[in-house]
């Protein structure tokens, strides 16, 4: 059964993006759109936990997944409210089940994650035993989604200076989500799955930006077995995958790919002379602007 | 007076990279460096600070400058030690001032920055009635710097998945250091700065990845004037630049690049015609590892 989009970018938002005049290299004036960036605090009951820097298009999923993937929104939570403030730019969740995390808060991790993300309380906390089932992964599907991803209308493409993470099943990208920081951009999906209850075992997570540490074990968390990127490795990514079993893919461009993990989901199933070379108009940071 | 550069990466050190073995888009079975990405618990006298998670080249400019930006240690403190556990995987910055920072530490914001970064307290204090000083930028030291820059051996051709921040005084890369983290990398430039007590005013701050709020913010309070990125901007980002009178330069790519704040400090001294169009193989996240 062919999935179709669930729920994509849209660059025509302007609340999104703001235009800001300036020179170019010729001193000539230009104008240019440039990404809103905007602070969210999440409140997990009655204790503040963090501040977040947004663009500030799902604040819910925001505030729901980073909860979810800090451990402090538990998978079978009863989630009682979400009290969205615009004004005072934040968000409570409001659970069934008390919630004290102090001294989760307080353990903060700086990581890598191209997108500030605090890492509370012990960062390999839930890896225990953790193992992702079996599924399948067929090479036609990478080249698919690669594809896709980066020729759909995104922010990206509009003004640049953003992050995507994309939930995907097969080939389709069923849920794109975009943010300033790509930690917001992963945390965003968490909390759709969440509120939507979609099965895991057999969808794949596209991301740009690095396969770091922090990547893999939200990843793994959300119960995801393929985590797949255009960018590079982290050697610690690469060994928490190889420990929970995760299917790791990186610098995937064009017709080449690396897997470091994982790799007996793999099907070459890909007519691989089929595939073009990398479009360099589809390459990350680059034309698009020019 | 022309400089020379100070201190460059060093991509033949063993310990920043690990080989790791996996399987490409043929099945066939491939070796590849990845960066290491290894855990620093960040202690400024008694009190834990932060984990950061860091290549590792550089504990104490990295613990110095992160306790310097995040505005624990002061410009006038007197440090007394710093002591680095390698087992252990922490440092101790000691002072001979007494520290408490317990509320400051509790107060976290999530920012956008590519490398998570953990900002505590007011991400806007410090700015308060913070001007730059005046300052000559010319458009050919821009060009220089970029080709260098993109050229110079580093970790990022050597692995890829790493950013840069470079100090750079006219057309010279003086200091230029690399993390998994961008913010990271910026803290190691302050933590260098700290310790060498070199002049700011003249200096001009390069970085991969995109001016955000927190970038732009950093390189204010280390009194940098000129803040350039091949990457684009967040509004905020450019807000705060127009704020304290920081020269912002992104998208600056091969003969291009758009000024949105600090236009003033710009003299186009460049000969544009006989600067390279973008050399596709010097582009970030692209042919380098093809």
């Amino acid at each position: 059964m062919t999935r179709t989009p669930i729920l994509l970018p849209d660059p025509s938002d302007e609340t999104l993006t703001r235009p800001v005049s300036g020179r170019d290299q010729n001193g000539n004036e230009v104008q240019i759109r440039v990404v809103e960036e905007r602070p969210l605090t999440i409140f997990l009951n009655s204790q503040e936990i963090v501040t977040a820097m947004t663009i500030g298009d799902y604040p819910e999923y925001l505030a729901l997944g980073f909860l979810r993937n800090q451990g402090m929104l538990l998978a079978d939570d009863q989630v009682t409210g979400v009290d969205y403030d615009d004004d005072l730019e934040t968000i409570v969740v409001r659970t069934a089940r008390e919630t004290s995390y102090e001294e989760k808060v307080k353990k903060k991790t700086r990581t890598s994650g191209c997108a500030v993300g605090t890492v509370f309380g012990d960062m390999m906390e839930g890896l225990e035993g953790l193992k992702l089932p079996p599924a399948e992964l067929r090479t036609s599907w990478l080249y698919a989604l690669s594809k896709q991803i980066n020729t759909l209308p995104s922010l990206y493409l509009e003004a640049g200076a953003i992050h995507g993470t994309v939930l995907c099943e097969q080939h389709t990208p069923l849920v794109y989500m975009e943010d300033v920081g790509r930690h917001n951009a992963v945390d965003k999906i968490a909390g759709w799955l969440f509120r939507h209850g979609a099965p895991v075992e057999d969808k794949i997570l596209y991301t740009t930006g690095r396969l770091t540490s922090e990547m893999v074990i939200k990843t793994a968390q959300m119960g995801i077995p393929v985590l797949a990127s255009r960018s590079g490795f982290t050697a610690w990514g690469v060994e928490i995958a190889q420990q929970v079993g995760l299917t790791l893919i990186g610098r995937l461009r064009g017709q080449r790919f690396v897997c470091l993990s994982g790799e007996e989901r793999l099907i070459y199933d890909a007519d691989i002379t089929a595939v073009a070379p990398e479009n360099r108009k589809h390459r990350r940071k680059s034309a698009a602007h020019d």
